[in-house]
C-alpha cells in the first residue's frame, strides 16, 4: 500500500530502469575562410551559423526478463519532430560461447571514442576518423559481448547491416550490405592498489563490409543506397559535413583496421587511435582512407578517468567533491568546487585518394571540463582546424565537376549535461 | 528512504505501469512473378526487396485514477522519425450499463485476429480480410466493454471516426465519417477441469459506416478523404499494398458483418473468420467485398493457447519449460527447450466487384513458433500466395485506366519479440 | 525482493517521476461569414472544418540529482508523426541569488494565462493577446525563479532565444535574436483563515526582444527568420491563424509590457490581463500592438480556484465530491457529482497599425467545466467572435497586395482530460 504511486513494469517478471540524458549546446564559429564557407553554406561570403539548442534529449527503458533475457529501448528526442531510436535490442546474458548476445540496434564494435558513452567522453564531438568510419555508430545487427574472468581481456563481434536505420526503422534491399565486425581489447596494466587509478589498454578492431556497387541511388523502397560513404562534421555541430567522400563510385566492399591505446596514470590520461579503410572497387582503382587522433587529459583536482574492464571503455567520473552552492542556514554560502579537467586533442584524417576528394582534415581541440557531480557536467571546447582539397560537390549522388575547396576555421562549443 | 531511485507517477493518486514491446523482423521474397512485381514496384523486372529492421518498438504508460478512471498512452517508435501513438485513451471502469467506457484511440471491435494482441497472435501478419476491412484497427472513438458474470458472454460496442489518426493526431472535416460498431462473443464451451485447455468460442461483429462520397481528395486541412478504401499487404511486410480497392468512387456508406469461431482442444486449435462488406453508392451500383481465413495450430510441446473470456481474445502463452542455455558452475550446459508450435493458415479475399479491382488474394502460410518464455518468442512464416486481377493503378485517388495484374509469390519471414 | 517489477531510475542517485496528460478534443464551427472563410480556407465559400482528436498527449520524466540539481523532459505526442518536446531543462534549486535556475526549454515569463498549466486553465484555449505575444510560450533560455519567505512576492527573469524550437531542437543563426524577460508578482491579499479561498494577485511582466530585421527568410540552415511575428487562432483549434501580423517588415526589436490582476472570493474569480507591444523598426515607422481580456468564473458547487503563491499561478482544483457512478453491491447506483464551474470571458486584440494588418479580434467565450476529480475534467466552450481588417495574405514572408478581410464566427469546443 505504501507503494501506491510508484511505477511498475508492464508485468511482474520484467525489471525496468527508466533512464535518460539531456545535453544542451551552444556553438559559435568566430572565424572561417571562404573555402570553408563554400563547404558549409555553398557561398564563400556566408560563414557557418552559430547554434543553440539540444544535442541530446533521451529517455527510454531497459531491464531483464526471464530467463537471462534483457531488453532496451532508448529514444532520442533532441530533433523535435524527428524522433529517433538509439539502443534498441533484445538479447541474452550468460549464454555459452556467445556470453551476452544482443539483437537489434547497437554500436558497431570499432572506435574507442564511439564505444565510450557521450556522458563520459572528454571532448564534445568525436574525431574525424572515428565518426567518419562509423557514422552514428549504431546499426541493426547481432553482436556477442564477452570478457575474461580476470577482466584482462574483453571482446565483441557480430554481423551488421550497414544502413543507419535509427531514423527509418528498416532497411529494404535485396543486397543486404552486411558487415562482420569485431574488437579485441586488453587491459594490459591495472593498478590494483589504487583500484584502477593506473591502467593501460590496447585493442585491435576491424570490419569487412560488403557494399552494393550498383546502388548509386535508393531503390523504390527509398533504401539500399551504397554504404561506401565516409563523412563527418568539423568535430563540432555544423549543418553540413566538412569531410565527406560522397558515395564512392563503384565501391564493392571495404575492410577497416583500427588500433587503440590508452595509458592512464592518476589524473593524467593519454589516448590514441588509428584507423585505415581499404575500399575495394570492381573496376576503378582501389581507394585508401585513413586517420588518427591523440589526446591528453589531466584533472586539475586530482581525479582520474575510470576504466570499465568488462567493455574496454571509459566509465563514470566521480569528483572528489561535488559542485554545490547554497546559502547556509546559519549565514554564509556553502560551496563545493566539483572536478576540473583540461585536455588537448590532435586529430587527422586523409580522405583523398584516386578520384575521391573527401578532404584532408586536421584539427586541434582544447577542452575544459567541469564535473558538477557524477551525473552532471559542463564542457568547453575551442577548435582550430583546416580542411584541404575537399570536393565541395561530392556529397551528391549525381556526379558533378570536381570543385576542390580548402580553408581553416575556429569554433567554440559549450555543453551542459545531466543523466538520470 | 529505501525507495530512493524508484520511479513514481506524477501525483500520488495515479497508479502507473510502464510497458512496451520490441519486435525485430527479417523478411525475404525469394520468388515473385512479373504481375506481383508491377503491383509492388511498378516494374515487372524489379522484384520486391528484402527487409530487416523493427516491426514494433513501443513503450508507454497506463494506470488508474480516482475514482474508477483509467488512462493509457502507448507510443510506436519503430518508424524512427515517424512516431505514432497506438492505444491512447481515458475512461472509466465499473460504470452502470456501460461497464468499462473508453474515449480515445482504441481498436475497432471487429476481427478476432485484430483484437488479439500481436504478442499472442499465431502468425506474423494478419489475414487479408481482417486487416483490409479494419486497417490498423485503432480509431478515435467511444467504446463500451462488458462481460457477463459467468464469463460466458462478452461484448463491446461504440461509435468511431473512421480516419486513421495515429500518425496525424486529429481528424478535420465537416463530414464526420462516423461508424457504429460492435461485437458479441460467447465462450460456448469452457473446460473447467483443465482450467481452459478446452474451449470453444463464437462471435458476431459488425459495423455501419457513413463515408463521404464527395471527398475524393483531402480538404484544405489535409484530411477528410473518403474512407471507403480497403487494402492490405501480402500478409507480410512489403512496401506497398498488394490488395487495394483504392478509394471506392461514390462510396456513400458500408455495412460489415463478421463471424468468428474458435475450437481449442488441448494443444490443438482451429480458428476461422468470415467477413463481408456491403458498400453502398449514391449513383453507381453497390459493391460486395468479402473474405475468410482458417488456421490450425498445434503445440509440439503440449501447451495450449490460453483464452481470455472477458475480452474474447487470445491470452498470454506459458511454456511448460522456458528456454534457457547456460554454463553450469559445476560444468556442463544447462538448458530448457521452451515451447514449440506449428501452424497452417489459408486465407482468401475477393475485392473485385463492379468497377472495383482491388484484387483477389489467396494465401497459404506455414508457421513455426518458438516460445522462449511467456514474454519472448521467435516466429517463422513461409507464405505462398497469389493475387488475381488487381488494378495496379487504383491506389491513386486520381482515376487512371484499369491495369489488371496477376501473379504469385513466395515469402519468408522471421520475427524475434519481447514484451515488458 | 518485494520490489521486483517496480521501475527504477537509471542510477540510484536520481529521483524520478513519470508524468503525463491526455486531452481529447471535439470542435465544431457552426457559423462563419465569408471573410472568416477566406482567412481560414482561402475560399469564401468553404467554411472551417470541424475537428476531433487529441489536443495534448504527453508523458515524460523529471526528478532531482545530487546536489540540488533537477531535470525534466516532457514529450508531446498528440501530433502523431511529429513529436515535440515541451519542458526540457536541467538546473539547480537553492542557489544563492538565483534560487531555482533552469537552463533549457521553458515558458517565457509573461502572460498569466500562459504560465497557468493547461490542466488548470478555465477556458479551452488562451486569449488572443496572451498567445499571440508569447506563441507556444516555451523557448530555450536561462531563467531564475524565486519567491519571498512570506510567499507574498514571487519573480522570474531570464534570457531567451526567441525561436520556437520544440519541433526543431536547435536555433541556428549568427543573429541570436535574444530577449530578456521577467515577471514580478505579488499576492497582495491572502485569506489565511480559509487557507486561500480569498486572495488577490497582481503582476507586472515584460520583455525586450532583439529581432533580426534582415532575416526576411530562413537562412541556409533553415532557421533564423525574423521573430517579429504575432499570431493566434480564434481561441479555438482552427487549422490556420486568424489574427496574424506576418513577419513585420524591418522589425528591429520590440518591447512588451504586461499587467495582470486576479481577485478571488470563494467560488468567484475575476481575472484580467493587458499587454502592449512596441515594435521598433530601423526605417519604417514603429508599430504598436495591444490587447486585453477579462474573465469571470464561478463554482456552482462551491469550490474555489486554488492559487500557488510560489509561482503566482493557478493551482490544482479539488472538487468537494469527486464524480463517480457505480452499481452498488447491495443494489442501486452510487454517484458523486464532481465540481461544476461556469465562466465568461471577453477578449480583445488590435494587431493593426501602420502597414501591419494582423487583424482586430474580439471574442466572447462562455465556459462550463465539470471536474470529475482533481485529475480529470470535461470542458465546454461556446465562442462568438469577430475579426476585422485582417490581411489574409500577410502570413507569407513574400509581400503580396493587401487583402483585408473581416467576419464573425461561432465555435463550439469540448475537451476531456486526465493527468497522471
Amino acid at each position: 500500500k505504501s507503494l501506491s504511486g510508484y511505477a511498475k513494469s508492464g508485468h511482474g517478471q520484467a525489471t525496468m530502469k527508466v533512464n535518460g540524458r539531456i545535453h544542451a549546446d551552444m556553438w559559435s564559429f568566430p572565424g572561417s575562410t571562404p573555402g570553408i564557407n563554400v563547404i558549409e553554406t555553398e557561398d564563400p561570403n556566408t560563414s557557418p551559423v552559430d547554434r543553440v539548442g539540444f544535442r541530446r534529449m533521451r529517455f527510454g527503458v531497459k531491464g531483464d526478463l526471464p530467463y537471462n533475457m534483457l531488453y532496451k529501448i532508448e529514444m532520442e528526442f533532441a530533433g523535435g519532430n524527428d524522433s529517433e531510436f538509439r539502443d534498441a535490442y533484445l538479447g541474452w546474458n550468460e549464454l555459452p560461447i556467445f556470453r551476452t548476445l544482443l539483437i537489434g540496434n547497437q554500436k558497431r564494435p570499432y572506435g574507442l571514442d564511439h564505444l565510450n558513452s557521450s556522458r563520459y567522453n572528454v571532448f564534445l564531438e568525436r574525431p574525424f576518423v572515428i565518426e567518419s568510419f562509423n557514422q552514428d555508430a549504431r546499426r541493426f545487427g547481432v553482436c556477442s559481448y564477452g570478457y575474461s574472468e580476470d577482466l584482462a581481456w574483453n571482446w565483441r563481434y557480430g554481423i551488421y547491416n550497414q544502413r543507419l536505420i535509427q531514423d527509418e526503422g528498416n532497411y529494404s534491399s535485396d543486397s543486404f550490405q552486411a558487415q562482420v565486425a569485431g574488437r579485441l581489447a586488453n587491459t594490459i596494466w591495472w593498478d590494483q592498489c589504487s583500484d584502477g587509478r593506473g591502467y593501460a589498454h590496447w585493442a585491435v578492431s576491424g570490419t569487412w563490409a560488403d557494399t552494393d556497387p550498383l546502388a548509386t541511388t535508393n531503390n523504390y523502397a527509398g533504401s539500399g543506397l551504397n554504404e561506401a560513404r565516409f563523412r563527418h562534421r568539423p568535430e563540432a555541430r555544423s549543418i553540413n559535413r566538412w569531410v565527406d567522400t560522397g558515395v564512392i563510385p563503384d565501391g564493392d566492399d571495404y575492410a577497416l583496421l583500427g588500433l587503440e591505446g590508452v595509458i592512464n596514470v592518476g589524473a593524467t590520461q593519454i589516448v590514441s587511435e588509428y584507423q585505415h579503410v581499404w575500399q575495394n572497387r570492381t573496376v576503378l582503382p582501389d581507394v585508401n582512407l585513413h586517420g588518427a587522433y591523440v589526446y591528453w587529459s589531466y584533472f586539475l583536482t586530482g581525479e582520474h578517468m575510470p576504466w570499465d574492464r568488462e567493455s574496454g571503455t571509459l566509465d563514470r567520473i566521480y569528483p572528489f567533491e561535488n559542485f554545490f552552492l547554497v546559502d547556509r542556514c546559519r549565514g554564509g554560502t556553502g560551496y563545493g568546487l566539483g572536478a576540473w579537467q583540461v585536455a588537448l586533442r590532435y586529430s587527422y584524417a586523409d580522405f583523398n585518394d584516386q578520384d575521391v576528394f573527401g578532404g584532408i582534415g586536421q584539427s586541434v581541440t582544447a577542452g575544459l571540463n567541469w564535473y558538477w557531480s557524477p551525473y552532471a557536467r559542463m564542457q568547453f571546447n575551442y577548435i582550430y582546424g583546416e580542411i584541404t582539397d575537399r570536393d565541395a560537390d561530392n556529397d551528391e549522388s549525381t556526379p558533378q565537376p570536381v570543385n576542390l575547396q580548402s580553408g581553416d576555421y575556429h569554433i567554440l562549443g559549450t555543453r551542459l549535461m545531466v543523466d538520470f
